[in-house]
């Protein structure tokens, strides 16, 4: 058996997430699907981030172990064949039975674009986040910048954990979180060693109800110390969220992700190296 | 009565095109019918570019006139409140009796989105061309420069008109054509007094044509002198195509499209002022 790792991008907009369910419209079943067309055989997928409905990717990792011999390229061609025209492989790469897509994960990238304009920006609908704001109010991006600092380090971070949540742990190390404003936009980037279910749209949620001016910035740091879910905002919508990069140790020298087909295109100069 | 100006963006992937069909499945259709829920009247509109079935716009202006008397941001709220996410109004504006949006519009411009990547990118699906390359090939940009450059001033585009063309004269003047390269995509600016049915998407198939190195960038010359729609390339795909401003004399002073929520930000720097 050959172990091969896949890259994919979605818009998730149209899919229930991810993970395989039974009325099979998630990214998970669409995939297996076009992998047994192509494979003629149906072969179990293992992902790096399990997507909600409506979340993106742009940087997706899986693995899969086949028995067929064929090349990257032709992996990659041979399976869009058989995808829907929101999902679509952009690399193949084979790699030793130690690599797991999951497991070996030790950073994920996430991005949000949000769009503060005065009206609904019909390109973008389903691919950023919203927010209409009152005419001539515009978000304190310093304040949020300020909140965000108290994110960085090793947190339990219950406060912004969805109760459906299965990660062992609540305590995950956030490496960085990234602002960049650019007009009517506002794009973000959370760095971290691993995130749980629902955390960074409950803690867009929260960086929002700040840059609004509803919390000083330090209510942040009080938020991780609460461990309470009740006490922080709420969940904000998936639209703008995407799965950026996910980082393996040193031997698996995967391909990066390509932001350049997305709203972050030239966002965050140092993802482009 | 009040004639007011609206400006308004579209994803034009769902819609057969902007011009009212019996089927109704137009931006058109869909535009008259939300006013008519918002103002509580029918009211005909008047629109500055036909687009195709397929086609964008980030700044279609139409007019229309009406015995209501509302805000600006009200008409702008109000109707899109009935219109579908892939529609948007984006300003409105009073305007004197003699503006009209298509006979006083004396400058258009379109810009095509193209991705040259080797892969499709679900991200942009529907609202950019795409050329899958032969791995290692890249379009000659160096030359579609050279092409685009024979297209500047007057001149008879029928080679590049459709035959369902209604217009009276198939001569139009060129004031620019842009070329802006980064990494897999190629963006396009047209500047023209008008535009011919299909003159920017029949443009677009020859320049690529030239940009494989299929013909030299002479050939852009000799198929204007020969005023022939036979002689240039096939039509190329809507997908990529928008329509991105519509200028009109002095005293109409409406606002300048917005491609801050598109895959043009940040492209034409000169288009931000």
């Amino acid at each position: 058996m050959n172990r091969i790792a896949l890259g994919l991008h979605y818009d998730g907009a149209a899919f229930s997430g991810w993970q395989s369910q039974p009325h099979r419209n998630t990214v998970q079943d669409h995939l297996e699907d076009a992998i047994e067309r192509f494979a003629g055989v149906r072969l179990l997928t293992t992902v790096a981030g399990r997507t909600d409905a409506g979340v993106h990717a742009l940087g997706q990792v899986i693995h899969l172990d086949t028995a067929l011999s064929r090349t990257p390229f032709s992996w990659v061609r041979g399976v869009n064949a058989f995808l829907p025209p929101s999902i679509a492989l952009q690399w193949a790469m084979p790699v030793d039975d130690g690599f797991h897509a999951r497991f070996l994960a030790y950073e994920r990238t996430y991005y949000y674009a949000l769009y503060t304009g005065p009206h609904r920006v019909p390109m973008v609908h389903g691919r950023a986040g919203y927010l209409m704001l009152p005419p001539g109010q515009r978000l304190d991006v310093a304040a949020m910048r300020e909140a965000a600092a108290c994110l960085i380090g090793e947190h339990d971070f219950s406060s912004f954990r969805a109760a459906e949540c299965q990660a062992k742990s609540p305590v995950k190390t956030m490496y960085d979180v990234t602002l960049a404003e650019d007009g009517n936009w506002l794009f973000l980037r959370f760095r971290a060693s691993a995130f749980l279910h629902h955390m960074v749209r409950n803690l867009m949620g929260s960086l929002v109800a700040v840059g609004r001016g509803r919390y000083p910035p330090a209510w942040m740091a009080e938020l991780l110390a609460a461990r309470d879910r009740r006490r922080a905002a709420p969940t904000f919508m998936p639209d703008g969220l995407y799965l950026v990069g996910v980082k393996y140790p040193e031997p698996y020298d995967l391909p990066r992700a390509d932001t350049s087909a997305s709203l972050f295109h030239g966002v965050f100069a140092d993802d482009r190296a």
